[in-house]
């Protein structure tokens, strides 16, 4: 095969990661770029080809190259367009075809999806889901992402939209506000940004004694360390966020009647802290039959990698 | 081909279904047997496939059915097993291997799947769902059952048990307990008993005029013929209904990104009554991007054939 590689781009609000990778996994090459740095997304794509054509020297050059997975906030698997992508500045409100245009600059396929549907991918093809054809992948990260596979297929759906699981509402009916309009959004409650929305409502609430009293911004990670160190408070926010989380994942299991549910991002580097939680409130809120049945396991990628993992697995698709 | 035939049976808690389908869909014969007529398993069974035999002689015999389709509440497509079905004299706690038996006594291979399953694959394969690749199938009867469709398949999960929509518990957080043993599950307020229970639970906290005062064992067909008759008590019980329909289904279609949840059952009878405030509610609580863009619809089915042909359907897999 004279085209022994694909490459991975996992796009963010800030920073775009990309990577070579070979048909076992390892990331052979790596880079980031901003993303933010050009409101005109031509200028953004050909400074990201070039990255790409530099980073290829290490591995020959772009020939060897087979495809381009792509995952990127609202990124659509059919079309290879990025749709509202509001975080990225060259996305605001506009659909941006972004798979054509990366496709004429440099030649090669490329195959687009969500970020957490390459998350799925990439677990699946290197990760904790290896073999497995029936499984959930949860996000944690500013927000909450889910990528979700059926016999051994990320579910896309009619519009290529499908598992936007972190925007399901019923979690608490009328509750938070979310970005997207709406109100009671899983991700208002179970993301780092909701972790921390949590931590600082409670203090407002209640006079209960806490080390993040000490904070001025508390981040999850604040909230974390805290818990870490003993802070009562602190604990309960995890345990309150993983009773969320638990119900959810109950409703989602109904759904799909997956393997496992897989969790990945920032707020997953909690451990026990929030597994202990999400399992024991998933089980009690399971319907019989899958009662202490479906295991919640965390991502073992390698935090770096996992993202260009994730996204250049999509690249075998050509 | 000399097996032109497939046979769809469909097993409620009194009455067993049984037709001989042809590859256009057409029902060429069919008959009911009791399903509670022995508590003994085997005689069931006994009495089930004499009546094919007996129906078969219609279209000649037997020998020219390639396979035989089976839905049945909790029936397992993986495993063929009927578990746990409580509703079935001969199900009770125990672990029926429907398939196996039925297919030793017939000598025709048996495909087992759950009621609402069927349903789905009846209406992909005749009805409402024709051409549609991606669509949740709801069926509204005493309880309320799901069939989910991605890219043209039935969703049976890890375990054969997936889609359990009317358990999810979401749609009221320590709402009504249902007979899962849990609390708040859809089916305890969208099916016909939700119905007639919403109907004496409102009687009996309002003093609100209505002619369902007039009733005593108040049904769902009560509650729809009085609202009919513009009685507002019962229009509202409709709408609150729909209501939590609707809710519940901009949640489901975060999940898959359905074209189309189609409705079956006896509510779905309803009508306008119904849909007007599903529509209405999904639409309120979706996610931008789907917003107007789901339809609902109902099966166009006969209903006297819809439980046959989509057991039936699955026979065709043989």
């Amino acid at each position: 095969m004279n085209k022994p590689y694909v490459a991975g781009i996992d796009i963010g609000g800030q920073t775009t990661k990309l990577g070579i990778v070979d048909a076992r996994g390892s990331v052979l090459a790596q880079t980031t770029i901003r993303t933010d740095n050009h409101t005109d997304v031509n200028l953004y794509i050909e400074e990201l080809n070039n990255a790409l054509i530099k980073l290829s020297a290490r591995i020959g050059s772009t020939e060897k190259i087979r495809g381009i997975g792509v995952g990127a906030p609202n990124g659509n698997y059919y079309t290879g367009v990025i749709d509202n992508a509001v975080n990225l500045v060259w996305g605001g409100s506009k659909a941006i075809p972004f798979s054509k245009l990366l496709k004429e600059k440099s030649g090669i396929p490329v195959y687009l999806t969500n970020d957490a549907n390459a998350a799925a991918v990439g677990e699946m093809t290197y990760g904790a889901a290896k073999g497995m054809k029936n499984f959930i992948m949860i996000t944690l990260g500013t927000g909450v992402g889910s990528g979700i596979v059926i016999d051994g297929h990320v579910v896309y759906g009619h519009d290529g939209f499908a598992g936007e699981l972190g925007h399901t509402t019923a979690v608490r009916r009328n509750g938070r506000i979310c970005n997207c309009g709406r109100t009671g959004c899983l991700e208002t409650y179970a993301s780092a940004v909701g972790v921390a929305r949590t931590a600082r409502e409670w203090l407002e609430m209640s006079q209960e004694p806490s080390i993040l009293r000490n904070y001025d911004n508390i981040t999850s990670k604040d909230v974390y360390n805290a818990a870490k160190e003993g802070d009562k408070l602190s604990i309960e926010i995890f345990n309150y966020t993983g009773k969320i989380l638990g119900e959810a994942f109950a409703d989602f299991v109904a759904f799909s009647a997956p393997e496992a549910i897989i969790l990945f991002g920032g707020l997953a580097r909690s451990g026990n802290l929030l597994l202990k939680p999400i399992v024991e409130h998933m089980n009690e809120n399971m319907l019989f039959m899958w009662k202490n049945k479906v295991q919640v396991l965390f991502s073992n990628l390698k935090e770096s990698d996992a993202a260009i993992l994730g996204a250049s697995a999509l690249g075998w698709d050509s």
